[in-house]
């Protein structure tokens, strides 16, 4: 029998009504004769009010304990939605992570999962009824529960349906699917029918936040289709899956962008070998993540370099690299937290002619000035001025012709 | 190692600053170098809030679902605990019911525990953990969550505590002890040191609520010496154990009372063999609690029988009793919610002379009216207006001078 895996974020079951409204949802895939399992994440902003009593009695309270708190709010959620299948007429049971098999590593407050045992989930599904787990959480090897961190309950609900083999996992959220740009910035933003998974993966890490990388990178290992669409409506959303037609459609797909940018500047390094491993590996030894990295060609042997932090590690990161620079005799270091990123993003764009070309000709027709480029498989990035982001990408969008309905 | 179980109920636990005075107390035992369980309820209102939850998405929530979403309550209160003992510098580990090893019937929502298996709990204290448990929950053969009903810390309280052989059960609650009358009614009441098994068993079904009595029956089984005392004040508490000076000692301990009373009297019913089935097998197939049942003596063969429930029970007891009564021949059928039990209790006061009968003297001088009697091994009861409650208990408590402190 065909199987839907639907997950449905904290913001769909945020009170009561809404559940309710989320149940009837749920009995429509049922009533097509469909088998289904539900994942829910915790209501509202349970989560937090969670984290906030945890700190409440503790400054620096350990993984273990807070992971069991957590995994709390989503008990809730899934038990309330059962419960009101029930009362709609529908055989329905909720299974916490263990129940379902989620079996994960030891990393209290993100852990990986390891693998699942749908044993009870099949079982329950056998017996007719609708299946609700809760997302965001598994146990380890001890039995002790675990949480997934970022992202948690859209990577449990596409773990299930590759393990269960389902038809599709639909992702419920508060946006109705992923779009060529953020349509509150560019209203002639259109709402993609389709997008590649690896398209998916560059338009979020760029900005898009839809759903959460993690999520998505295992629905393109498992191969799993992944619906993207709203809870509070019934428009159609956007499907990730495997690329189709990638030959005949606009090879952009969407424009993304990041406000969340740092740029740190150090000018005048000398250039020669191990200068950036000096520089980047006590930055990575803090768990600080750099996300572009340029350097200009080297004139008498000493050269710029630039690389872009998120603006919440800026200070950490500068007091780790102002003494590196001083001590390889560096002139200066600047940081500047006025930028931002605007990213092109498309299977193919680099290899294909005329993209880059025609992203840098827009922006200067625009009369914006280019900081750093940086490029990928499927991504051109331009870093310019936050306070222009608008202008590039409405600019952008026009000039890829995203408005219009592709095959 | 000496190891003692505490339990602290929901108002010992109600926000972070009575966890962090219930973490504070916790310590005191580990300082002595004893292992320490404790089992906590929910925290405050939990329960009740997520019981309305559960009703605002189904009006007839299912047992398996609710037990589920009941359970949350003690996880998010055990997990604050062990942080706030970790805050003090302890090390600590909540435990589910399920990790505790607490394995119950199937009996959603009044589930009775089968069986422990310590070994979780046993290897945490041995690593020098104490070892927190959520209260109220086991798991069946399925490994379903269950919730053991009302008492339900208690009895996983003393139950551990039995399981693991522990020195003492500490319940602490918003009462320091057991008294020989209900302090806010008595003045002159005095705690108790110690009282048995049986003799709290009998003061708490007549209305003294201070633990419920399944906690106390599994002590009385496995011997467990259970200390109940107050989470807000060290003040000593009481000990219930096993008696030890039976015959020294005054044989009445305590003066109970419990106005949720409803009496039923059916007048003239022919007394032939029967009738008595007749009557309360429809009352125990509706789950109604007989609390006493008085026959007269009969007259013509024709008799009057009175029996009382509680008050919440009375409109479904009469309308099954009426037609009953109509059936079989009987006069009429009255109901009565003025009325309340006054009892007084004590090991072997039915076999010993004169407790009866000074009762009784005791009411008559006070003018107050004995509606009907009934005794046990170590109770003795009866049914008087509810409006003389106070007088009656007061009158007692000083004709067995309980007010004197016993040896």
């Amino acid at each position: 029998m065909a199987l839907i895996v639907q997950k449905y974020g904290g913001t769909s079951v945020a009170d009561a009504e809404k559940i309710r409204n989320v149940a009837r949802r749920v009995t429509r895939v049922k009533d097509e004769g469909k088998q289904v399992v539900v994942v829910v994440s915790a209501m509202g902003d349970t989560t937090d009010n969670l984290i906030k009593l945890a700190y409440q009695v503790n400054e620096q309270p350990g993984d273990r304990e807070l992971d069991v708190l957590l995994s709390t709010g989503e008990l809730v959620s899934s038990t309330l939605l059962a419960l009101a299948l029930e009362s709609l007429g529908y055989k329905a049971v909720s299974l916490t992570g263990a129940q379902a098999g989620i079996h994960t590593d030891s990393s209290y407050s993100r852990a990986r999962i390891l693998r699942i045992n749908p044993k009870r989930v099949v079982n329950e599904l056998e017996k007719g009824n609708i299946v609700i787990v809760a997302g965001f959480q598994g146990v380890n090897q001890e039995m002790d529960i675990t949480t997934l961190g970022r992202g948690g309950s859209d990577t449990t609900a596409v773990a299930l349906a590759a393990s269960l083999n389902a038809e599709m996992c639909q992702i419920y959220t508060d946006v109705d699917g992923v779009y060529t740009a953020d349509p509150r910035l560019v209203p002639s933003a259109r709402k993609l029918k389709e997008i590649g998974y690896e398209e998916m993966l560059e338009l979020a890490s760029s900005g898009a936040s839809v759903m959460h990388n993690r999520a998505v990178e295992l629905g393109a290992v498992y191969n799993v289709p992944i619906l993207v669409l709203s809870s509070f409506s019934d428009s159609p959303g956007t499907i990730i899956r495997k690329e189709v037609s990638m030959e005949v459609r606009n090879k952009v797909r969407g424009i993304a962008y990041d406000t969340n940018v740092s740029k740190v500047t150090i000018v005048g390094v000398p250039d020669h070998p191990g200068i950036a491993a000096a520089i980047f590996e006590p930055l990575a030894r803090a768990n600080i993540n750099i996300d572009n990295i340029v350097q200009n060609a080297s004139i008498d042997n000493i050269t710029d370099l630039t690389f872009t932090v998120a603006r919440g590690d800026l200070i950490k990161a500068m007091s780790i690299v102002e003494p590196v620079v001083k001590s390889v005799g560096g002139t200066q270091c600047v940081a500047d937290s006025t930028s931002a990123k605007v990213s092109i993003v498309g299977t193919g764009i680099q290899n294909a002619p005329g993209y880059a070309a025609r992203m840098f000709r827009t922006l200067y027709e625009q009369g914006i000035n280019i900081q750093l480029i940086t490029t990928s498989e499927m991504r051109i990035t331009c870093i310019i001025s936050e306070d222009r982001v608008k202008d590039a990408i409405q600019a952008l969008h026009q000039a890829f012709e995203l408005e219009k309905v592709q095959p």
